[in-house]
């Protein structure tokens, strides 16, 4: 995906161009799917921590939430998910293997979520990253 | 994805086939990704529906419920996401354009996320459907 920012903020053209997919189609959501690699056992395993950075990534993106869970597994692992007005945000952590399976998905033309992809990847510092950005929903929107 | 059924029941070999990509990798989780489309306005509007639709999805794939979130949007359209010990289901719907995009994420051999996937659809009934598996988490596992 092609991005461009202003200093940080983003363009009102940038919002559009990321839900406009070509003449007369749209995208209603977007969804940005992250494999973390090489994460700290330490943060992987912290669902306070997890908890947190999910919350702020989401208020970062300009994302309203609704509410959240979060669940610490025995012997290690955490599952947590942050549900927001824009969709969702979750995380699925194994720490024995210091992987993390992120999914951000938002829709709207107000809430960014690179910007909740980037708090996240600051929190976890990962070794390596996998990311990709997937439109759901193209639907046909005339013109 | 190759897939195959004994009668209903899925077999060891089939599980474990779900989970190894290769001599030496295997995926830790399984991503199912539902675009549902010409979905009924009742139906994607109906919190109560979508709820037990996805609570019903997850025990019949074989998955532990954690805690589940549903909210209704004015005028219309519905955010819902179970947390299971497994990972998460999610449903986002759109009834103005009939339109549901639903993620399945499962990790382990015993859940079945096509399981989930066939329930849901039969109860959402959508008159098209582009569906895709990621294997999330592909790491070396020796061998």
């Amino acid at each position: 995906m092609f991005k461009f920012n202003l200093g940080g903020l983003i363009s009102p053209v940038q919002m559009l161009a990321e839900r406009v997919i070509s003449r007369g189609l749209k995208a209603i959501g977007r969804h940005i799917i992250v494999e973390a690699f090489g994460c700290s056992r330490e943060v992987l395993d912290n669902p306070m921590l997890l908890r947190k950075t999910l919350m702020d990534a989401a208020r970062k993106a300009n994302m309203e939430i609704c509410g959240e869970i979060f669940h610490e597994f025995n012997p290690q692992g955490v599952t947590g998910v942050v549900v927001v007005k824009e969709s969702h945000l979750s995380i699925h952590t194994w720490p024995e293997f210091g992987y993390a399976s992120i999914d951000i998905f938002t829709c709207g033309s107000y809430a960014d979520p690179w910007k909740a992809y980037d708090h996240i990847i600051k929190a976890l510092r990962p070794k390596s990253v996998q990311v990709m950005e997937l439109k759901r929903g193209i639907i046909w929107s005339g013109g």
